[in-house]
């Protein structure tokens, strides 16, 4: 595996799709959104994306199998609206900044090819003010911003920088002759923050005309709130070992013989 | 994209072409200087500059706008002189040691491919002394050199490293059978400096013989001077939330699952 | 050197073979363990991995040679039973993301070209507490997991990252159609670790119905009991000396005329 | 430039050369040794070695010309003897992994291609203890430590790392079918140190039986004490240059718009 490739399990024929991305980013706010959307939707896994840009270590699920780090990619046929959709969360992100820009920019080569003629990118941006705006918009498109606004969705200041695959996917569109948003939540980001993604996605069925039940979020947001505890703690856990085993990785250089 | 690319909106077609460079550096001279001269000589943008080394993330534009991080080519026409010019400015510079030369040669390759046999780099050094030259040169040319005395420019001492895109391009331009100049304003580099701009145009006015109206650089100092308090508030402010992100992505990353 | 090679000293046929991998890493499990299994099976070395993402220095020998770190490769023919085994080992592992990844893929294409269908990776895992399993497995396939269960083997928590080697062999053994486990010992991680080693070979020779004396482990762990004090004082001092030797880098580069 | 490549200004027939290598490094050892042998044996400059993976800045030489960062090979015709010599020295070293393996991998491909058979590369090592070997070899060959225990070189101790070019091209010299030995000088690293280079070149001129007049070398020793003071300071202030040269481009970025 020399370059990020994407594997399609099944070669799905869909109708003006659009690609709505989530990666983990700040927040979670992203995949949280996505995963939410695929369940409700009920959409299907149908293609992998790989990349010798990722974290190099595998995970192990809840019965002992290994996973690469990759994306997922589900489709959903909207049978009764105009656009079918593409959505992407995953594991992760590239880790270098040449990797940023490749996984970006096959993914909007895979979509391009699936028929997309718009991305958007769904993410979060920290701000401790509770009266700043819930949700932010930045795009390459004009009327998109225009339809925000009449959406009630505020549009992004200038100046903010948005990181990694839900800014490059946006900055990279047009490369690719293809519009694009990018929809942030406001977020503390230090934990998974799925009010924010509730928002996120309310701005979103606004702006696609979508119709979906966001009552469940609110179970997630209870549960999310009784967990966040426990996380916490797991996450400081996880920190603890993962600096230890880079502590050993310099005293075990110092026995190759 | 996997290369440094060059998009042309426009093929233009130059007599003599000069190219000056100015990145984003210390005090941001060469920029503020570029910028300068694109407004005061009308100069008309046409083409971009990308790059898979560029930092990953995208800006927003005040309107909501997103913008890949890039560089700009402007083109002007010397109704008058012998040499037309090319300008280059940018969003920023690449961020690894093989991007750095990869954007370098790719600049070069592009600006002979224009008819340019000169290129000029403008930067600044830092400096506390009131007492060091207000501008330094460096070139690949005696004649360029012994010009530049003439025209009370003074050399740059021996062993003073010129770091980035402004050293590179002047490094690498006998690689393509061209000559360059570097000019190097004197400042304290920790805030944009249009003194230090206002200055390295002047030399390079001198030495190209270029006429350009430095008059509204004063405004512009002013102007300067009096933002100078509120910009280093907003740069402590972006430099908080960028650490911020930061320590997001190394708690998020325990979340993986 | 462009990319990771395998040289061959010797066109070895094998009769379904099965990779096993211990390379450097947490408590040295894995090495110590294919360490041993090349002893005690008088396995032969054919074969040698060298790559460019491995650490930029040489080793000395006992006798002044000086070698490029690599990885090892020995096989061992199994007259008795089903499978030969190919065992690698080596003095460290890639340094950047794509070469674990590269390194990774290079290896398990050798592997299907010597007709391996199962690769397995010995490595260590953190655990304080003598509560917890003395083995885990995690695999892509459900069989061996519950081959694994049967012979006693716990199966890894979930959430676990396996890093490096021992993790991406696995992870990406599915994209060349082969099988894949992994076996991690517990280890307190920090010095080199034989008594891990033992249990995980424990494990590996039930799972495979190998028929090996695990018997002279015991002489090999009260040495490195023995030991382990030198060779913290060694390992300290090696590091004192990289410590310094980077220093001087820097200062050196001040010297650059 | 997108590889390390070596520009000859002379294409030059050489006889049974041998390449003898000298890059900044600990003590600045090798380095100087090349340059006291350039400037005895008269030897001429006749190729340039440029590579993208070298730092990104360019250096200012006395008369305000610019180079970019690179390696000199000089060559030595050996009137009475039987091999001619190439010597390399430099500005500086790769600053990548990848980048080490790529220039190590092509000043072999280029000595090879002049004929060269053996490669002899110089360093230091650093060791406080007045009673340690004043020089070290290892090599790939017995005969060539065989020879070297004869005229009194002490054999390097089993374990030390060799670091960057000094240790690689001895290393990756069996791939293009070359000998190869390393001899380091024992010095404390910090300061360029003469004294040590001399040892070195002794060394040198033992085993391969050349006529060098070390005696110039005392000069420069004196020299290299009076002027440690000064360059002690010298290296003081770049150091605090380059450290302020990254603050500023921290607050720099800041200011993109």
């Amino acid at each position: 595996m020399k370059r990020t490739m994407i594997k399609e399990k099944e070669d799905v024929k869909l109708k003006n799709s659009i690609l709505i991305e989530g990666l983990p980013g700040l927040g979670m706010v992203g995949k949280i959104a996505i995963q939410y959307l695929v369940k409700q939707l009920k959409a299907k896994k149908f293609a992998y994306l790989y990349s010798p840009h990722f974290p190099y270590y595998v995970l192990v699920n809840k019965k002992g199998g290994v996973r690469l780090l990759h994306g997922f990619l589900y489709y959903w046929k909207n049978e009764l609206g105009a656009n079918d959709l593409i959505l992407l969360t995953g594991d992760g992100q590239a880790q270098t900044i040449e990797g940023q820009y490749e996984v970006a920019y096959r993914l909007l080569d895979f979509a391009k090819g699936k028929g997309s003629s718009l991305v958007v990118t769904l993410g979060g941006y920290v701000e401790e003010s509770e009266g700043a705006p819930k949700v932010l918009i930045a795009s390459t498109s004009r009327e998109l911003l225009e339809k925000a606004v009449k959406a009630g969705v505020a549009i992004s200041p200038p100046g903010n920088p948005i990181v990694g695959m839900a800014g490059l996917l946006v900055g990279m569109a047009p490369f690719k002759g293809m519009e694009a948003l990018c929809l942030l939540g406001r977020t503390k980001g230090y934990v998974p923050d799925p009010k924010a993604a509730k928002e996120v996605l309310e701005a979103l069925c606004k702006l696609l005309s979508l119709r979906v039940d966001l009552s469940k979020m609110d179970v997630e947001i209870e549960r999310a709130e009784r967990m966040l505890d426990r996380m916490k703690q797991i996450a400081y856990k996880r920190e603890l070992y993962l600096e230890r085993m880079k502590r050993e990785e310099r005293v075990k250089m110092s026995y190759i013989s």
